[in-house]
């Protein structure tokens, strides 16, 4: 079968691997409709060492079931499902407690050892606790929209629950990019008062003000600390999402919150160690990590599917598995804010 | 007056100061009655540079209302009032959501503006705001464990309540000393399962267990981090409390939390930066800083009032004002836990 390999940075490819098939009982294999590329994606995309064996690729993905071993009791031949970014059993102590990204028995997509998703199929291990079967068929035209829940959309949630976000709160979030604009999404659904984006590209300011944005600050380090501070009575934000990952930017979103406050920290951190001593004294809370989406499609799937909420918009480039690479490409040279790939 | 000036590391004097008087009308003028000597005092013992102006000494503090200021209308002459370690107007934003330490208008005893607790009197701002009365007299024999409710048993709370403590759940206290001791009565009241503390002192572990401790690790480092998870089935705790500030002791508390546990962080960090990976992995979220006492007095008062906690155990010595650096030394040499002084 056909799948997308990184062999180091830059260097994206589509491959013949070979096809996915069944290995444990507690397998399903599936037949992949669409995937996206992730903007965690893009860290190797910058830096990956070369590699012979490559890397497979892809964890947001949607697709047919083919097959299902022995043991698989919920999901069926045929369903249509969802596959979050981290497969889990749904029965382990984290599981149970709504963390499936720490699930005792689960992992992540890809890498050296398992299908990635952007690929033909796609091996899921613990198929009755990792895909959730979606009500719809596969040319509905919300596809783009449910298949963010596999990744971005739950993110965008998981950092603005993380960040304490509620009705009537000032909200800031630091990113607008495919996640941040998702946070956006996140905090207007959860009632925010003002919700401030931190950003200087005019698409991802165009489309967070459709999704709630209140108020744009396009300056940087402490210019922008003082921004927000002059959009706050000099007080900063309750709530922060923080969507990047940077030493710099989680610098900023500690620096924008208000004593008490939250930062949601949903940003792969890309540095060793984070400011210890601001945050101490104003009682600022750092929380978030992985969102558990597999959590998350649920109670936010009925407002994709009566269209309270669009994520789906975030995707501004589509194109064939072979095109894959110049997904990354675009997404990369930040031409696109997201890429949906069909099959 | 006298009272208490630290004037370098390891110079702590009796010394005469100008008396306290009324200043604003919103001012108490307090004479003290009982003063604690704080671990956090120890950091300046430590290590302050010498000051010839030296530093007024104290944040823990009871005393008899002397007088008060034309504004002062709750507060009357001749009540007996706990001082928490913040000052605050009891008004503002963020005391009306009660996070004193962080009110607009307040700020911290001594230092070179203020008095300080450890001293016969103590111009007290904001007095309405600030004081709590108590319902008894200077000879109470509970006034040790009331002493607590102004600092240490306050911040154990605040710890315990940031590391998100609660009924049946598993809990390390990181560091035996009256906070952490303190975070042990607040876990036990709070219904935690499992108690574990982290220290390697006799007289604290004693102290410990007769609160509430059920496991206690001496360890330290990773082989403390291997024992914490061999008691908790490999997993880790659900909350943790760093009572320390250490670099070291930071780092095992963020890798004793489980996934999806919180570090409530109460002792003041002593280095810049702290962790950012693998809280980020596990979900972690780390809480925490310097305690409203203010808002915690009220909660915490009947169960001290009724003998049902006991914090003022924590005083292992007592002397009177003049014995104050002998309090320092044995806190500092580790020959007592912590120091009560009576006037």
């Amino acid at each position: 079968m056909r799948a997308t390999v990184m062999f180091g940075a830059g260097d994206v490819r589509i491959e013949n691997v070979p096809d996915a098939r069944l290995i444990e009982p507690t397998d399903a294999l599936l037949v992949v409709t669409h995937a996206a590329i992730c903007g965690s994606d893009l860290w190797p995309y910058k830096g990956m060492p070369p590699s012979e064996e490559g890397r497979r690729m892809g964890h947001e993905f949607i697709g047919l079931v083919e097959a299902v071993g022995a043991e698989v009791r919920k999901i069926k031949v045929g369903d249509l499902v969802a596959a979050p970014f981290a497969w889990s059993d749904g029965t382990c102590i984290y599981c149970q407690e709504g963390l499936q990204t720490s699930c005792l028995h689960g992992g992540f997509w890809g890498g050296t050892e398992l299908d990635g998703g952007q690929g033909e199929a796609v091996r899921v291990p613990q198929a009755d606790g990792t895909l959730f079967k979606l009500p719809v068929g596969r040319d509905d035209a919300l596809m783009p929209s449910l298949l963010t829940l596999t990744d971005v959309m739950a993110t965008g949630h998981h950092a603005a629950l993380s960040a304490r976000v509620g009705p009537g709160k000032s909200v800031a979030v630091v990113g607008g990019g495919a996640v941040g604009l998702c946070g956006v999404i996140a905090a207007k659904r959860l009632g925010a008062g003002q919700i401030i984006l931190l950003d200087r590209h005019a698409d991802r300011i165009a489309l967070a003000k459709e999704f709630g944005a209140t108020d744009i600050v396009s300056e940087r380090g402490e210019e922008a600390v003082a921004r927000v501070r002059e959009l706050t009575k000099g007080l900063g934000v309750q709530s922060v999402l923080e969507c990047v990952g940077y030493a710099e930017s989680m610098l900023t979103a500690l620096s924008i919150a208000r004593p008490g406050g939250a930062v949601g920290r949903v940003g792969v951190p890309q540095a060793e160690v984070m400011p210890a001593i601001n945050s101490f004294f104003g009682n600022i809370t750092i929380a978030g990590g992985p969102a558990p989406a597999r959590a998350y499609i649920e109670p936010l799937l009925p407002d994709v599917l009566e269209g309270r909420i669009q994520p789906g918009r975030v995707f501004d480039w589509t194109g064939s598995l072979e095109g894959v690479p110049d997904g990354y490409r675009a997404m990369n040279e930040r031409k696109a804010i997201k890429a949906l790939v069909k099959f």
